[in-house]
């Protein structure tokens, strides 16, 4: 299906249903999912989904995953708060990647900072750069988000 | 490893060597691999390195992928000139997903369009939303970038 849409002009359509069972799960169900800020391009985290994670973000317009870790439904936000508005998803060329476009509330990241990728990476090593959140007595604690 | 970092202020280090044998590969020794490009945000691509191509990606600064189609090293832009310069490694919280900010040269999508992400996702189903590059005789043919 996707090779063929390769030649397919913008506005070209197709059902959802025929799109899903089209999808290059890997082995075990799964796709890896790009979540971006919509506004300003920042890329806060990889996660991964599987079908019935898609349908529900699909539907509820709120990012679920699937935590690969906890083996179950992770609906991004649910205890912490820190949920993903979802703007836009995206399906890459051979339908084996996903891009969403998301409004995140709170950080991004289990640690609090406000994406994942603070390691950056060189031919001499790892450099951390973004510090952890100062704790503040005043602000709930950051758990799980 | 990434657990303690979780805590490191920004300017920790670590050497190259230590991180790599840290990263957790998948079940086929790949990391998931985000390219965005520097200077516009755009997510142009996702695909896979194992520790071969994350080493070479990091000495020759330019983005060396593996193929699992092809299960080989794939230099992207060899054949086609598409290349992709890297400006900067990033790697997440976990250390199991990598995001490089490149500067993709020509269009990074092998169907010719500027990015992988052009197929649109609802409720509804999919929608093309980039055309295909209109085949113009005075260009190189466009293959395998």
């Amino acid at each position: 299906m996707f090779r063929l849409l390769e030649h397919a002009p913008a506005g070209y359509t197709r059902p959802l249903a025929e799109v899903l069972d089209a999808l290059t799960f890997d082995a075990q169900g799964l796709l890896p999912v790009i979540a971006q800020q919509f506004n300003t391009g920042q890329v806060l985290m990889l996660a991964w989904m599987n079908r019935t994670a898609l349908e529900e973000t699909l539907h509820s317009g709120q990012a679920c995953y699937w935590s690969r870790s906890r083996q179950t439904l992770w609906r991004k936000g649910a205890t912490s708060g820190c949920i993903q508005r979802v703007r836009e998803v995206r399906l890459d060329c051979d339908g084996d990647a996903l891009l969403l476009q998301v409004d995140q509330q709170g950080p991004a990241c289990h640690t609090g900072r406000p994406a994942c990728f603070y390691h950056q990476l060189d031919q001499t090593g790892l450099r951390v750069c973004v510090s952890p959140p100062t704790p503040a007595t005043d602000l709930p604690e950051i758990s799980g988000c």
